[in-house]
Parts: C-alpha cells; structure tokens; sequence
C-alpha cells in the first residue's frame, strides 16, 4: 500500500467514512472530497474540501497545493445536474463523457485526474481487508441446494456484466427472481420482496440467493461490489437464504455489523469461487 | 395451415380467446382446454373441456375420442400447485419436469402430447398475422435515440435469452432501467415506473424504450413474446417512448386496440430487424 496523501471522492454509502477512518489510524494523509448536492452526515470530525462539478480546475489546484497525488472514488454518485452556462476546461471535458454511460464515465473522471498528476487508486487496496475470502462466513452455510442456485445466479450475473447491465442476480430453486439495472442492489430486492412470492416453485425448497461480483468488462479501480448490515436486512426481506459474493472481488462493508446481521436473521454469507471448466 | 381439430390449452391473458374465435371463424374443429383453477371469464360459448393437473390421461383419453391430433399452448399459466397424493401415470411424468424450469417444463408437456399422437402447433402457425412485421405500426415513428435505445435493448436481451432469464429489457439513454425476470413484462413496467425517474441521465432526451423478443434457446411452438393493449397502457405508465418487438417473431394481441392505445397515448411500436453483423 501506498502512503501518499489522498482524496476520497465521497459518494453514498458506509465505504467514504471507512477510508478517512483507516486513513487516520494508518496515519496517512488525507482530504475528504464532498461534492456539492452530496450529504455527508459522517464527515464532520474530517478534512473536508467542498467541490463542484462545474469547477474542477478549482478542485486539481486545490488538490495539488495540498500535496495530494492519490484519489480514491468511494461510494455511490448519481449523474449531477450540471449548470451548462459555467463549466470550467476539466468540467467541460468531464460532462462529455457524462452521457456515454456509467464505465465511460468513470474512466473519463480517472483520466482526468491522472492528468494532473493525482494517480487513482482502488479502495481495495487502501482496505484490503473489505474483499470477501472464500467460504462461509458467520453461522449459517448454504445448503447444496442453495450451492446450486448460487452457480445459476453467477451465470446470469456474468451474462449481465457483459453487456454492462448489472452486478447482480436472485436466483430461487434456480429461477432468475430479479436482475441489478441502474437502480442498484436495493432496488433489486425490494422488486424480489414485492413480487416473487408465487414464483418459488416449490414453496418449501429453497428459498434464493443474492449474487454479487464485478462486471467482467469493468475497470477494477471503481464500484467493486459490495454489501453492508443493510444489504443483509433487504436480502433477509425479500425471503432470501442467503447472499453470495465472488471471492476477493467483492466486499464486505462493516464486517462485524453484516455477519452479525447475517447470524440474527439467519442468513448465509459467501465467498463463491467460480468453477473454471 | 393444418385444419386438424385442435385442442386449445388455455391460459391467462388475451391469446387463447383470439385462437378460439379464429377457429369457430375458420370452420375449423377445436376445444378450449381448461384447467381447474384457470378463470376464462371468455370461455362460456365455447366448448369447453375441464382438465386436471393430476389427471392428465384422462384428458388425452377424452382429446383423443374427440379427434384432436393437434394442441396450442395458449397464454401464460403458473406453475400448478399438484396435489401429489393422486397422480396418474402422465401426470407423474409431467411433474418430474415442473422443478427444472420453464422451457424444460414446456417440452415435456409437448412430448407428453406428441406421445399420445396429438401434434403440438405453435399460435403462430394457427393465428399467423399475430405476427409483427418489420416497420413502424400506427402513427408515431421512432427517432435516432430510440432505435439507439432499441439496438441496446436487443443486445441486452439477446445475452438474457442465451441464460434463459427473460424476454425483454427497458433502456433509456443507453441505461439499461429494467430487465424482465420470471415475473414478466407487466411486473417489469412497474418496476420502471416506480424507480426509473431518477436514472435517465438527460430529463429531456430520450425516454426509453421496451423491447421484447424470444430467447435464442426458446421452442418456437411456445410463449413467443407478445403484447396487447394493456402492455401500451403500462409503457406510457412508465414513462417510456414507445415499445419494440424483434419483428416476425412477436405477437400483437388484438392489433386495432394496441395500435389505437399507442397512437392516443403517443408510444411507437416498431417491428425491428436485428443488424447482421
């Protein structure tokens, strides 16, 4: 790991507030960036520099004089209006990426950063522990049945990554329950919760899985999957018997709070490592 | 065109009812075949033949003494809740393939049929100006963001098909905001509509649009895509510009009243032809 001085590009989510806390307590330097329109209860005790999408040159000049020559993304952004009629030269080069769609997007935002000097680094490897190992963690393990919906859920979930749809799938007694879009994982499993109850063939087999891993065409330095407490508490909602998650490509926000979720509401978590055939 | 008399297996929606009209028009010899626990509010002044899930060779037994040597799967129909204390010989076999999915569970049914010399005919070949053709239908056409949106959406639906996952995908902007699973088109809509507003990118750009087409590993003989008036209904619902059908291989249900319902709300609907690349 790398010890230069960071940003942390801080969207939604537990993942910004646990890179400033690690960064403290490795004593590394680094600044919260909070982008306007971005709320960010947790932020309080950190260094803070509030940004704007229109003004980015503002923010590398910023960046450059405080000594940072690392940035980590951390967490979710929606697209940001943007006011068109007061665009700086990085924020103009930046919203033309904006509409190309989501890897585009992100790939732009790295470019640009790496053209001032400031190199991206992944939050994996500012937290290496966050990515999930193999195997059960917590109480409960997946049953047989479960393994086998687990494999059919990787399946569509690669399927999905290669057109760039998705990072997730629920598959119940091997049938498909729901597909991650745009929306995210949430949104995915409260459409599970809210209409898959008639559609588990057999109403006492297997209850379902949510399938977690990487788009394969995405870049690895951005939105690794990830679950928390709260990923638990929807799956555990939808009537699911478990989540699983690609091994060392996923991670684990808040380890303790989601195995002891997990343990409470009787749910599995897994590390699944792809059979390669 | 055979006019061997024919057995309509009747389910849910709009299909099974045009088929059995089109019969009694045609002169040809049918029987609307209804399963215990189906409503067909439609049925009262057809001939009508009540079957049971448990009792399947009864039901080849009274087919058969009526000339039927060919059978539609019409409409969509749940997976039965089988009372497995009382199971005939054919019964038990189709029940064996109930729990390996959807396309399995229709072939074994087709077998089941084909076996006890009754062909299985697909809708299509009975009713086949159901079929979309390539083009614009009613008033509205598609602009070069829609069909944008439509290319993106067949590509999405292709990689579903090939892990048999569903028929359709909805995509604005070039985001993919939905992706049909088990629970189908209408299930779909609803969950665009309820949590899409959000993630199209341009508030003035492009709506979206929903495609449909078969799955690439699908029987042709069953369940080819289709929509109906209420399917316009829902897209404009979901805010979407129109719908989309892979044409020649996708039904339209009562045409008048789906091209007159996309023609009043402002949808397109569009028989497309895949790109040969």
């Amino acid at each position: 790991m790398t010890m230069k001085p960071v940003a942390i590009i801080a969207g939604a989510g537990l993942l910004p507030e646990l890179l400033a806390n690690e960064c403290r307590r490795l004593g590394r330097v680094y600044v919260v960036v909070q982008f306007q329109g971005i709320d960010l209860d947790w932020a309080g005790g950190h260094h803070t520099e509030v940004a704007e999408f229109e003004r980015l040159d503002s923010l590398f000049d910023r960046l450059i004089s405080a000594g940072c020559t690392a940035v980590v993304f951390a967490g979710a952004m929606a697209r940001p209006r943007v006011d068109v009629t007061w665009l700086d030269a990085s924020s103009t080069r930046l919203l033309t990426a904006i509409n190309s769609g989501d890897d585009t997007t992100l790939r732009a935002a790295a470019d640009l950063f790496e053209s001032h000097g400031i190199l991206v680094e992944a939050a994996q490897d500012t937290l290496p522990d966050l990515l999930i190992e193999a195997g059960v963690l917590g109480q409960i393990s997946p049953t047989v049945e479960d393994l086998d919906d687990i494999a059919r859920a990787a399946e569509i979930a690669s399927a999905l990554g290669r057109v760039d749809v998705g990072q997730a799938a629920v598959v119940a007694q091997g049938i498909c329950l729901g597909v991650e879009s745009i929306q995210g994982t949430d949104a995915l499993l409260r459409f599970v919760m809210e209409t898959a109850v008639a559609f588990r063939p057999n109403p006492i087999a297997a209850k379902g899985v949510l399938f977690k891993a990487p788009k394969s065409i995405q870049d690895r330095r951005f939105d690794l999957p990830a679950i928390g407490p709260d990923t638990v508490k929807a799956a555990a909602k939808a009537g699911l018997a478990g989540i699983a998650l690609a091994a060392g490509q996923a991670m684990i926000l808040d380890r303790a709070a989601t195995v002891a979720a997990a343990d409470q509401t009787g749910l599995f978590i897994y590390g699944h490592v792809a059979k390669v055939s």
